[in-house]
This record gives C-alpha cells, structure tokens and sequence, in this order.
C-alpha cells in the first residue's frame, strides 16, 4: 500500500542502518529500547498519526481556532486526538520517568515527531509546548515547583506556553520591558503585554502554565536583567489544588497564513494589578534558561518543517504514479497511450530533488538528536563536550537551513499536483502554508545564519566546527573504499575542503574591521555549511546501503537501496556544483550589501 | 513619501532611459505617444491602483468570490473599482481604435499592468481574459462576431474567458473531449465539461463570451483535431440584442491557496443538449489559436508575477526603513541604540537581493513588450522575423523563470516583517500566496522549460536564441567601455560564453537517443538562460545610470542611479558563480533522474 506522511522503509533505515541506533541499549539508560520496541514504538506513532492526526489536518485549518470571550476554541476535532495522544504519554518521550516520562532515546522520539508533525504539525504544536514548559520546570524549578506541576505537565493535562516575544522585543529580546515587582510573600507581580504565544490559550486543559520572561524591578537592561517566572493561568495552590484565575488573559489571537490549528496569542499579565508568578531558576538568568530551551526547540522547528516536506512528497510521488497525463516525450507517434507522470523527465527530477532533500533532512535531524542520546550516555566529560559542539554547530542547520528546503520541498509539492496542487481538495498548499512559519519563529533564517557565523563557529575555539568537518571527513574515508561511491566521496571531499577554507575566512573577517561584510554573507555560509551536511549525510547513507547492497540485500530492499545511491548521486552531482558557486561568493569578500546607500534603495 | 507597488523613478527609468520608448512614437502608429502622454497614463494608472485597487485586495481576499445556485458573486469592493477601470478604457490598451482600443505601445501597458497587478491581481485578471477572449475574436473571428461582441468586450461591457483545461485535460491539452456537432443553422451544438476556468462566472457584467475547445465530430484525435468556439453565456441575437440563456453554467468554484477575488470555475456546457456556440476561426484549428494568444497570456502571467514582487519588495522596504529592532552588529557597546532593521547586514542582503531580482524582472518584461512594439513598427520582414524571435525565446524566461523568482522575492518579503509577515495584518504573506499560482497556470513552469528547450531553442533553426546572445553581447560590448562597468560586463561576457556551449549541448542532445537526458535537465537550462538574461537587463540598466552619471546626474537622481549599479553588481557577483554551477551540472550530462527506477523512488 502507499505510504503518507514519511516512507517508513526510510525511517528505519536511518534508525537502524545509518545511525545503528539500536547500540544505545547497550548503556543502562537506554537498556529497555531494543529493535523490536523501537519497531512497536514506531509503529504505534504511525498508527496514531495516520488513523486519528491526518484525518483533521484540514478540519483543523478550516475550522481554525476560535476567540470569543477571552477563550479560545481549538478545532473541534482536535479534542479527540488531544485525548489519544495524552493517553498514549507521548508528550515526554524522552524525559525522566519520575516525572511521567518515557525515558526515550532522543533518536526514537524524532522518528516518532517525524510523523506526528508530518500528520498535523499545528495540533502537535500544542504538546511541544506543554513540554518545553515541563522542561524549564525541570531544569530550573524548585523541588516544590517540581512537585506541583512537572507530571501535570508531561503528561498533558496542563498546558504550557513559553512567554517571550512583546511588540517591540521580537528578535531582540534584551528590549523586552514586562516588569516584575517582588512581594511580600516571595511572589512576584507581573505586568505587561507579550505577543505570538502559541497556545497562550486553549480548550484542550484546565491550566496553562505560562513560563515568562520579564525583567525584575531594577534589574540592567538588555539581557542581562531579565528573569524567568513560572506565571500558572489558574493559581496553583501549595497542596497542589486550583486556586482562582490569573490575571493572565489572551486579547486576542492572530489570523494567518497557516498553522490556523495553533492559536497564536496576545496576551496581558497583570491589566488588573493581579497577575502573580513565582521566580524560576535565579534572578536575572532568565536569557540562560532561554539559551537551554533553544536547541530542543529549534530542532523541533526543523522537524517541523521535515513533517511538511516528508508528508508533501509521500503525497505528490503517490498522485505522480497514479496521474495519468501526455505521452512520454520519446513515445514512437502520437497514437501512443498517455502515461502516469511520474515517467516525464522534469516530473521525476521534481520527485529524486524532494526525494533526495526529503532523506537528507532526515538524517541530518535524526543525527541531531543521536548527538544528544550519545552525549547522554558518554563516559568521558570530552566525549560529552564533543557531542555537545556538534549539536550546537548543527542547530542553526537543522532549523534554518532544513526550513528553507523543507519549503522548496512543498512548493514542488504544489507543483506536481498541477492546478489541482493550488486548491485546498488537496493537502499541498496547506503544507505549503504552515512550514513557511517554520522560516521564521524560533528565531527567523537570518538569526539562525548570524548564530552559526557569530556564535557557533567559533566556538570552543572552533573546535566543534573542527569535529563535524571530522565526522563529514570519516564518512568520506569510509566512501572512497566502496565500490560505485568513489567519485562522490571524491566530490564531497572537495566541496568540505572549500567549506574549510571559507570558514576560516569568515572566522577572519567576522573579528576582522569587515565584520559587517562578513555577516552580510552570513546567510551564504548557512546555505554552504548546509548543503556540505546534507551532502555528507546522503553519502553516509549510500555507504550503508551500498554495504548492504554488496553482502546481498533481500529483493525486497533492492530498489530501497539503488534509491539511496541515486539520492546521494542526484545531489552530489546536481547541487554541489553550485555550492562552490556559493563558497566563490563568500570568499571574494564582495560588499555591496553593505555599501549600498539607503536612499540608493528608493522607493521614496 | 514613500512609495507603493512599484517604484515609480524605476518604472519610468525603465521606459525612458533603458528602453527609450518614445522613440516609438516617431512611428506612425505611436505618434501619439511622446512623453509627456506617457507620462500621464502612467500617472493615471498608478493613481487608480494606489487609491482605488490597492484598498480592495485585502477584503478580496478574505471575502473571496461566492458560489450561491449558479450564480458567482465577486467581492462586493470590486465593483467600484470595475466601474472606473472600464470608465479609463483600461482593458484594450494596446488595441486597435476601431474597437475601442487606445493603441497603445505593449511597452507603456505593461508599466500600467505593473501597477495595476500590483494593486491587486486577483482583480485585473477579470480584465485580462474579457481582453485575451476579445482578441480572439478580433483575429479570428468574422465581421459578423466582430461586429456582434468586439466592441461589448474590449470596452468590458460584457466579460470574456477562456474554456480550454478538463479533469483529464491539463497540460495535455489534445486529450480534451468537449464536443461540438454541426447544426442546420451553422451553428454548433457543444457538450462537455470545463475546469479551472477563471472568470467562468461572475456578476461584473450582463454577458460573458466564452471561447471554447471542443472537438467536431470526426475530427482527428490529439491537437490536430481541436476547434475553437464562441460561447455566449447569453446568445446575442444577430441584430446584437441578447436572447436567451445559453446552455453553459458554472457548477462550482474552487477553494483555493490564494487569488480568493479571482473565481475559478467548473463548466458545464450542453448538460440539457442546448448550448450553441458559433466556429471561431477554421475547423480543427483551434490549437493554432491558442498558440498566437499563448504570448500574451504567458507574459501577463509574468506580469502578476512581478506584480505581487514588485509590491513586496516595497512593503518590505518601507517596513525595514521604519522597524526599529535590535543594534548594529558593529555598536560600540551595549548601550547603543536600536536601529532601524535596514541597517542589519542580513536584512540589506534580502532588500538588495529583491530590489536587483525585482528591477531585473521589469527589465525582461517590458523589453519583451517593447520587442512587439518594435516588430509592429519594423519595416521589413526580417526585423519583424527578428523581433518575434526574441519573443518566442523570451517567453518562458519571462513566464517561468521570473515566477520563480517573484516567489522567492516574496517569501522574503515575509522574512522582514518577521512574525508580523506571517499574519493576516500585513499584506505580505497574501502576496506569496498569490504568487504561488503564476508557477501554475498558462502552462506549468516544467512546461515552460520543455518550451524552451523543445520548441524554441531549435527555433528558425536556432537563429531566434542566436539572436538573443547577439543582443546580450551588444550590451556587453558598449559596457566594457563604461568606467567601472568592465568588469561587471567581463563577468556576464563569460557567462553568455557559458550559455551559448550549453545550449549547443543541449541542441544536440535533445536530438539525440539521449533526449530524455536533456530534458530532465530542461529546468536548469530554463534557469541558466534566465541568469544570463537578468544580468544581461542589469548590465543595461547600470550601462544607462553609469552614462547619466558621466553626464553629471541631478543630485536627487544620483542615489538612484548609484542604486543600478549595485544591483548589477550584486546579482552579477552574488548569482554569476551559481550560475556557472548550473551550467556544469548541465554539461556532465548526469542521467540519474531518468536512471533511477520508479521503484527506487520509495514510498510503497
């Protein structure tokens, strides 16, 4: 039968045959996740997210969600898959199971998100941000924060939000301007205005438990003054029961372009003098707690925007096998019969391009994920700080660079389908809608490309860029041995010695009185640095297949196999080139972005 | 102030100092036209679009078109705006005064177009079929239709469309199995089905004049048997008075990403065996009439599209001039203020990368017209032969390539709005999703490029591409002179040196047993010629500002002219060395896209 959402054969693969992600039960932590619970966990994700999430992605953005009152209505159809999805505990996959988790490798719980997002990305939303609530709670919370509200957390029966973005504090949080007034009894008073809350408010819970940043009464300005508070809608009382209503109250939700399943709210705090939350984690170290959250959430971001991608392909190489239309271009005369078009030529380079993208972002999202499970479960503090530098070097391309392509990925969704593609009878212009947010929260693209450039690559001395360009470098070594991948282990080798000699010019420019040159091609290093990643994961996967291919794969698995040679050759060989092209752009330095005078922009 | 849709100083450096279209008017058949009453149409136009259609996109677009028992109601705010814009005699700009066109020079109704697609599209498109239906008659049709419906037409009294796309029917069109049989009267009674029709139904006029593929009993099957007809929703009784229903309704329309003003129909023709319809043109020669009206719909197409850019990029460049977030990168120290986002080096990558995009598009476009106005004027056959060349080889860089680009320029248009971009608010994220159906219609953009490499590459035997690269080299050469352009024009010398080696492979292989190899490479060649011809139109347009510049520019003109060269310069430096890429991948002549088995693609 065809497959939706994301191809399950690829799914596995990454787990067990790129990742080999079954190695992790070795270490105690992981000891109860062998293949054949993976499988069942897999398959019991696939279950839920094919039968139950799928069916009310577009109920979800029709309906929408609905404010009246100062409530806010999720889709109706929503509730039922809101109740299966607590049932089934799969908020905290990954989390201690003293407080409800499931004590998941991180690995598992992308393949799983792979296709909860794929399915319904704006209702799973929702139980993100219900758990990245949990994990500030966590992380930073006092025993009895811990106590009152982690499980309720994790196990969905409370909400969670995370209160960050004000009018005039979007990218730059430091301008933020929510105060906090201490009281008498260790509380704190809030007051202020945020905006962009995804599910600031909702139906689905009884209590929402609102994380928020806001600065303490005399505290520094920019970032460094600023706090986080545990801000509950409903007061949660010492013995744990309900007490009265928050000032905490939604205005208002936004109308956009997508994601109409996931109610972006503005909200007030403390409009009647009443809005309390307790400090959580310590005064002024609210930006740290912020910088703990951001992987998890950026990886998520990227995820995402793999759903959309993964779903709109499944979907567009099933229309293109089935769509018949026109005659193949080398049929002998015109009486030949019209074919399914999958079989013309700029159909089939549309599906090995979402193909081949689709596959890498996969690995390159599940590998983020492996790096956190074998941080984890390192013996050594170096071996840790290792996969940690990897995972910091990688988010900026997990989020900003997979969205971008995520994005390129349903356009030619859309395309494939024809006008059809361009009417709401069918999925892709909705996938189209929603991963575009994927470009932009979370910190925009051009944030994630600063992050990579400012920070990222520098850091730990350029060490943790030094190891990933390491790991791309094994993977190669182990390429050029293979019998077929010699060439593009030679070509991936090239391009990662051009991305060495760029970043050492960045890392020069960017300390350097050109500074401003350099981040004006920050994005172009992004772009480069991820098209280096996605060309060494689809290398790695050819290696396994290719491996698998020479010991004597099952028939079955034969045309899975060719498929990963020909995803690893169509990119190598039809993207690369142009890599080059970028790494040329960078290192001629050209500063005409930044030399271009205002007004010689016109428009006035 | 600051400018809306479309930059106004750019428009007209565009016609008057790019193209220097009042020499047009030393012609007979423009002598009209000097500047000044260029001028004044523009003026007008833009003052139509800024004050009365730009006001009615927003509400089109959420009230959208209405189905209600066979009847279509189009949003109420249009009807105002389709009174004025049939009272300025907008919709036959270019045609013949016999009929109640302005005879216009294309050149001047394309920058008026500019505007008015820009101000709202879904909107102008009503227009543009009332006009595309109109012309039709007007060439194919006999005096007798002429007389009957000309005039109704181009005046907008009565609405035209165009019935060509069925279910099974859409880029194939010779599949089509509308029927027409022959009555005693000459007339013709047809059957048959009809999707995706624009304007199909609406209640912006009386009648609506449909012309119609169908295929006459007996005729051959595919395109050679294919004949056109004219529909009336009314029939118009010979002495022109209207008689009664004709047999043709609307059984639908489609809910669709965007362009909610414009309604997109299902047709029912003949349901109770009474529609009539009159031959339009011979019969089984109704190919041939689509094909002479294929230009103009392709290139109004690429009008819309930068239409909805063109607009974007002045919303974003207005927006980032006044959002003020977050310091410069090169701040002396904490404390410094925040700027406005046109400062931030990113933020100056996208503006400068969708003013060049954008600038470079109205260059293609008009240029394209300004080739018809030039062919209509040309003495001889040869100039005329000429000149309809360059237009056949432009039209799908002006319909695909330049959608393409549109669409990205407004996905970064939402990127500087940030959050904001995404919202209903801001008209941004509405024109990226109106955008999106100018990669659609009017031929899919992976047709425009099997259009580029199978019909006009080989053109008059490859003279018309030959002819292209000849006016790209003229560009180059009066540039290599120009100080401060050498080495700008060396650079897009070495590309077109690069282009005109690709497309000879191309030639060959498209001829060869390796024929489905060259077209599953026919988009990167479509991409390629469309670099060329972009930093072929920036070049130009540098050439004309540097020699202003020489001459001792006005001070206000002087940032504007500086503006031009560096938006040559940046595409010229920034996309030249992808494009170099492009080529590469295209000369290797990689064959994975048609090696790779469908098996292989997964999914199953």
């Amino acid at each position: 039968m065809a497959q939706v959402i994301a191809d399950r054969r690829d799914v596995d693969f990454v787990l067990h045959e790129q990742l080999e992600v079954e190695k992790l039960s070795s270490h105690e932590k992981f000891a109860e996740f062998n293949k054949k619970t993976i499988d069942l966990i897999i398959t019991e994700a696939r279950n839920l997210a094919v039968k139950e999430m799928l069916p009310t992605l577009k109920e979800g953005d029709e309906q929408g969600c609905r404010f009246e009152k100062g409530e806010v209505k999720v889709p109706d159809s929503f509730h039922k898959v809101y109740e299966l999805f607590t049932e089934g505990e799969w908020i905290a996959m990954c989390d201690d199971p003293k407080w409800g988790g499931q004590g998941m490798p991180e690995t598992i719980s992308l393949a799983v998100k792979n296709y909860f997002h794929g399915a319904n990305f704006p209702f799973t939303l929702h139980t993100l941000l219900a758990h990245g609530a949990g994990r500030l709670v966590e992380i930073f919370g006092t025993d009895k924060q811990k106590d009152l509200f982690l499980k309720k957390m994790y196990s969905g029966q409370w909400g969670g939000t995370m209160l960050l973005t004000e009018p005039e504090a979007g990218s730059d949080v430091g301008a933020l301007t929510t105060s906090a007034v201490k009281n008498d009894d260790g509380t704190y008073s809030i007051t202020g205005n945020k905006i962009f809350i995804s599910s600031g408010e909702h139906n689905f819970t009884d209590n929402i438990i609102h994380p928020v940043l806001a600065r303490i009464e005399g505290a520094p300005a920019g970032t460094s003054g600023i706090s986080l508070f545990l801000v509950p809608k409903i007061w949660v009382n010492d013995d744990g029961s309900l007490g009265e209503s928050n000032d905490v109250v939604c205005t208002g939700i936004e109308e956009k372009m997508g994601i109409h399943g996931s109610p972006t709210c503005s909200m007030t705090l403390g409009s009647r003098g009443k809005c309390r939350g307790t400090l959580l984690g310590a005064e002024n170290k609210g930006m740290r707690a912020m910088f703990v959250m951001m992987n998890e959430a950026r990886l998520d971001v990227g995820m995402q925007a793999l759903g959309c991608a993964s779903a709109s392909f499944m979907n567009a190489l099933n229309y293109a096998r089935e769509r018949v239309q026109g005659r193949s271009l080398d049929a002998p005369g015109k009486d030949a019969p019209s074919v399914p078009i999958i079989q013309h030529p700029d159909v089939r380079r549309m599906l090995l391009k979402m193909k081949s993208v689709t596959e890498g972002m996969r690995s390159i999202l599940y590998y983020t994920g492996f790096c956190e499970d074998m941080k984890h479960i390192s013996s050594s503090e170096e071996e840790k700080a290792k996969y940690q530098g990897l995972i910091d070097v990688l988010i900026p391309i997990a989020k900003g660079y997979v969205s971008d392509r995520a994005f390129e990925v349903c356009s030619d969704g859309v395309q494939i389908y024809g006008g059809y593609g361009y009417t709401k009878e069918y999925p892709q212009e909705q996938l189209l809608r929603d991963c575009k947010i994927t470009h932009i929260y979370e910190g925009t693209n051009g944030i994630q490309a600063m992050d990579l450039l400012g920070r990222k690559l520098g850091l730990n001395k350029g060490q943790a860029f030094k190891d990933l360009i390491g790991e791309m470098k094994n993977t190669v070594q182990a390429s050029e041995k293979i019998n077929g991948l010699e060439e593009l282990a030679q070509d991936t080798q090239k391009l990662i010695a051009k991305l060495e000699q760029t970043a050492l010019h960045m890392a020069k420019t960017a300390r350097s009185d050109q500074m401003m040159t350099a981040f004006s091609h920050a994005y172009s290093f992004m772009d480069l640095t991820g098209d280096a990643v996605m060309a060494w994961m689809l290398l790695w996967r050819a290696n396994a297949a290719a491996r698998q291919i020479e010991k004597g794969a099952k028939k079955k698995d034969q045309a899975f196999y060719e498929g990963q040679l020909k995803s690893a050759r169509f990119f190598i060989k039809s993207v690369l080139p142009l890599s080059f092209g970028k790494a040329e752009v960078i290192l001629s330095g050209d500063n005409t972005v930044m030399e271009i005078s205002e007004d010689s922009f016109g428009g006035k």
